[in-house]
């Protein structure tokens, strides 16, 4: 990659989210009634459900906290992470088990909790933020025990599990991954102690259970020890949720300096990207078959946003760190295939479910899922990443 | 609709069924090792998944059950009829609180059960072929026992409504369209008693809470008193459920020579084909918003085998009721185009997950949610309908 081509994605990756992703968010996003922050928006910004997702409530607070902390420091920006984790604190978390809900109504009033615990870790990273931004311990001391409370379900919760019976247990890729993420995070913010612990176990875990060097793949979801099961859900892959795991781990061999951890997220980009680009219209599946047979979810074939975010994040740190061609190739494929489908050019920010062939399904901004995290964190990372000298 | 074009159709439905639709899960779908069915089948039969949905190993008993008892007594049938229904009573009811299990594995061990009920109306309508059958009182008591805890669960179980928070409970379609259906089966097959009261008390259920004249409306899902709930959930219609709660009730109106009820089916028809009928493929869509704003649901615009199953019989027999050619026409169109999209005229059957534009998504014949029931019911229902004398 030539140094054009690194300032031509600097720009458009850096006005994308100054003059475009964030302004779209602060724009209609923003609840100065109840406080938090609105994501079910129409294509021209409008609410089109006053609900609040709690995952979207701490992304946004983590953002806009981010940005702050490491971009510049903006009054707007600090104020309005103040304003997302003010409504996360007083209405988010079940006072009856300390757990987060996933689903609140506009005004707070829970709509629904889940048996996973993904709220905690977005909401963990966003007092992180806002400790490193204000100083106040109360926000340490809080992204601590949120960390804690996500970990501790996923480790001991019957209730985490509990969607199934006994009969054939399973190991998913989220847990791992989301306490990677999770804690490289906190580790930046408040200097999280235990974090490296932590990420070691985590990537030791996707390394002995996910990662099939036999059948060069990354299984999502395997039995206790490992075992590849042959039913639907087990042979079911989600490339673009891998190959965000594979730049997670990019990042902490840059970190730790460590080649190995290198080469195993390059390895899981590699085999992840074979299994996961459509030869036939481009972009990355959501889903498919470790034997090529039919996926059951419905949406298999379609085209989100995030798995093109998490792409062009994994090929370009691949790239930056080993200077093979090969990872600039597919990030130039993966860049101008999801920015030429997904931006919208009338009314800002990305569409976010295209069908396979590039078509738009849903003009949706924005739901319980879909908020500003994806977009925006690919466009500050991506940023930061090509502006820094890697070598 | 004349009576050469009865014939012609006739001729299609029943040479479906008989010739394509039911050998294809006879040859391919018996479990002869451990009992029960497998529906989880590729294009060309192949078992992709050994699990069972529970709600197939009853419609399959069903269909088998009722073809002996309706179409002819063949041995076959009742004695694979028989072998699900082994199936069923030893393996998918849990002992420790009686309700029934939704997923299985191949040799009964229990994967999964659902909040709700409807693994039970599809035994309850099982056993009562089978009562019918082979006269036996067993299946007569476990037919009216499932069906009771089937409506119980429903009426007074806390579980039944444990996803969400009670900050905004809601009123679905599913339990009154289901109570109809398997009254209707049960009054048939064992004349179960107090079948006209539920059938009375979700009619009047599904009219005071979910039709809406003023915007011409059927609603899936709304408030406990019927209001419109002005969220992602509350505003999506899923047309070809609703156009198959239509012809539940032209039936019943047929039943009870009520032209009241004609006149209710018919409304419901009309207003849901307006919605749900897509004017630039063809097909019912899966999903659409009350509003025309986007909907949650990934695969809102996909075509779905039973959305056309359903109305293929909505659309008949409000034409065979009424005498409207405006049914024979919509019959014609739904018809034509799920006759031109779905059938797989390589391996039989029908594939049952096609693309908005009617381009398939997947080649999969079965899974846990389709099997042998929709295509077949539809086939033989349109067979006898069209048989029968309805001035």
């Amino acid at each position: 990659m030539n140094s054009k081509r690194r300032r031509e994605l600097i720009d458009v990756y850096r006005d994308g989210l100054l003059h475009d992703t964030l302004p779209f968010w602060l724009q209609h996003g923003v609840d100065r009634e109840h406080g938090g922050f609105f994501t079910s928006l129409n294509r021209d910004g409008t609410v089109i459900d006053t609900d609040k997702g709690v995952w979207q409530q701490g992304r946004c607070t983590w953002l806009l906290g981010e940005l702050y902390n490491n971009v510049e420091p903006r009054e707007e920006w600090l104020q309005l992470a103040i304003h997302g984790m003010t409504f996360l604190d007083r209405h988010c978390f079940d006072p009856t088990d300390g757990r987060m809900w996933f689903h609140v109504a506009q005004d707070g009033q829970p709509i629904r909790k889940r048996r996973y615990a993904y709220s905690e870790c977005f909401a963990a990273i966003a007092y992180g933020e806002l400790a490193l931004a204000t100083g106040e311990a109360y926000y340490r001391d809080r992204a601590i025990q949120t960390f804690r409370k996500f970990v501790d379900h996923n480790l001991n919760s019957k209730e985490a599990a509990s969607k199934f019976t006994e009969t054939r247990p399973t190991r998913g890729m989220g847990f791992p991954m989301m306490t990677i993420a999770t804690a490289q995070e906190l580790r930046q913010s408040i200097g999280l102690e235990d974090a490296n612990d932590w990420i070691d176990r985590s990537i030791a875990s996707i390394h002995e259970f996910h990662l099939k060097p036999d059948i060069e793949c990354v299984m999502e979801t395997v039995g206790v020890n490992g075992e590849i099961l042959d039913h639907f859900d087990g042979r079911t892959l989600n490339p673009g949720h891998a190959i965000e795991g594979a730049w997670f781990i990019l990042l902490e061999g840059h970190q730790r300096q460590d080649p190995s951890l290198i080469e195993t997220g390059c390895q899981m980009l590699d085999w992840m990207w074979h299994r996961g680009w459509d030869p036939e219209h481009g972009g990355i599946l959501y889903f498919v078959d470790v034997q090529g047979l039919p996926v059951q979810e419905y949406w298999h074939d379609m085209k989100f946003w995030w798995p093109q975010n998490e792409t062009i994040l994994a090929t370009l740190l691949a790239h930056l760190l080993t200077g093979d061609d090969k990872y600039a190739n597919w990030h130039r494929q993966a860049h101008d295939w999801a920015y030429s489908h997904f931006p919208d050019a009338q009314h800002g920010e990305w569409f976010g479910y295209l069908r396979r062939d590039g078509t738009i399904s849903s003009e949706l901004k924005g739901n319980l899922w879909k908020g500003p995290f994806h977009l925006p964190r690919m466009q500050y990372l991506a940023w930061k990443w090509l502006e820094k000298d890697f070598d």
